[in-house]
């Protein structure tokens, strides 16, 4: 059994609190929050209203607040004994010093209040400044996930632009297309089973082979009217962009 | 019973023949190529080497070449009194000009030669000259397809356009992300949950309320380190332009 601290309110905290919860192989010992007042009450009925409380009696202490906090809550900690580590993608290891046992444990995964996430799934990339600390923090990711993996900061701060990409970026796309389709009254659902097949092509096959269209083909004519056809400066800058990319992409190959 | 004409030797072509095949409301009459060579072999056992063979016979003739092709083939197909119809997504119906029972049959999705489609769920864009077409047209869609749509000239060029966002620009968005990995010895495996969310969530919530991210926060420390940590100048590009359209998106909504 794993005692955890959990710090932060927000949308990362919250999906791991009702994780690590659920998990048999964890105790939740406190989930404590910046504002004494935000400190939530656990399933055990406790308030947390601060750090050093638990302190002595944890395993692990879970960082999981914004980024630039991070620095923060480590001075506010201070000495321990426990294992003390972030949950931030672009953010080092480091950032914990001078606190010995520290290490990282980012799940790879969008998480929003409004949406159940699976965490079995979920990679967690884990990453810790001493070997005698390995054991523990892989029992911490095992315990609510099956995807466990060993990931050092610089590779961590790659895999979280990659990221991006993959969510952030995509979800802009997306975002231009329902745009087009509200502009001109046809039902933003009727792309859903392209964007499905979209996505199962580009797992299968990789996105390299997956890709089609008119940049690709160097289709100017249709490339042209698409241009013309989009209302905003903006959007014609980013279809311009992302054509260019695309083409670079294939001719950079021959 | 409908009896088709299927023109064409690609990828499009190669899908709707199967689709038409193995549908019991059409006779596939002939899928007839460019080169006499091309011509395929039908179940029926028949090689087609002109099209004028079977034009007395059919009722709708399916013109699915490329797109600076479909101009050529009206021109081959001469007169006739079967219902002439392209699939292409970004151009005109009147391309078709002087045929007068003239029409769209235009399947939104993308297509591979190395991929099963199933067409059930694909929305199927229909649009043509004469009102007493309309039945027929509707006949061949609802024959392989549940998803049957009027759409004229003007939204399907621009469904189209939103077809390449939903399509060809997420997947180089993916790409970007896989080659990422690949130059850093991550398995791109590991983002494939992130992308399955991201998918799921902008289905659910739209992508305008799914948005998240460095950009959509106005995290300049990250967005920065971000662009000094992609290799090439295009990536560069890639990232700073979205990132400028995501921060645009949504001040233009304040």
């Amino acid at each position: 059994m794993l005692s955890v601290v959990l710090i932060g309110t927000g949308k990362v905290s919250a999906k791991l609190q009702q994780a690590f919860s659920r998990s048999e192989e964890i105790k939740l010992l406190a989930v404590y929050g910046r504002e004494e007042r935000k400190g939530e009450i656990l399933p055990s009925g406790q308030i947390v209203s601060s750090i050093s409380e638990f302190e002595h009696e944890t395993d692990i202490i879970v960082i999981a607040v914004q980024d630039d906090a991070i620095s923060i809550v480590q001075k506010e900690i201070g000495a321990t004994n426990a294992l003390v580590v972030h949950t931030a993608g672009s953010i080092p290891m480091n950032v914990l010093l001078p606190i010995e046992r520290r290490g990282v444990f980012y799940p790879l995964q969008t998480l929003s209040a409004d949406r159940e996430v699976d965490f079995s799934s979920i990679p967690i990339c884990l990453e810790c400044a001493m070997v005698e600390d390995n054991e523990l923090l892989e029992e911490l990711a095992g315990s609510i996930s099956g995807s466990v993996n060993w990931i050092n900061s610089g590779e961590r701060q790659r895999l979280h632009l990659a990221a991006v990409f993959t969510n952030n970026f995509v979800n802009h796309m997306i975002r231009q297309a329902e745009k087009i389709c509200e502009q001109h009254d046809v039902p933003k659902e009727m792309l859903h089973p392209l964007l499905d097949e979209t996505i199962a092509k580009a797992k299968e096959l990789g996105a390299f082979k997956a890709q089609t269209g008119p940049a690709i083909r160097g289709d100017m004519s249709v490339i042209d009217k698409h241009i013309k056809l989009l209302p905003e400066t903006v959007q014609q800058e980013l279809y311009k962009t992302i054509s260019a990319s695309i083409q670079y992409e294939y001719e950079s190959q021959l």
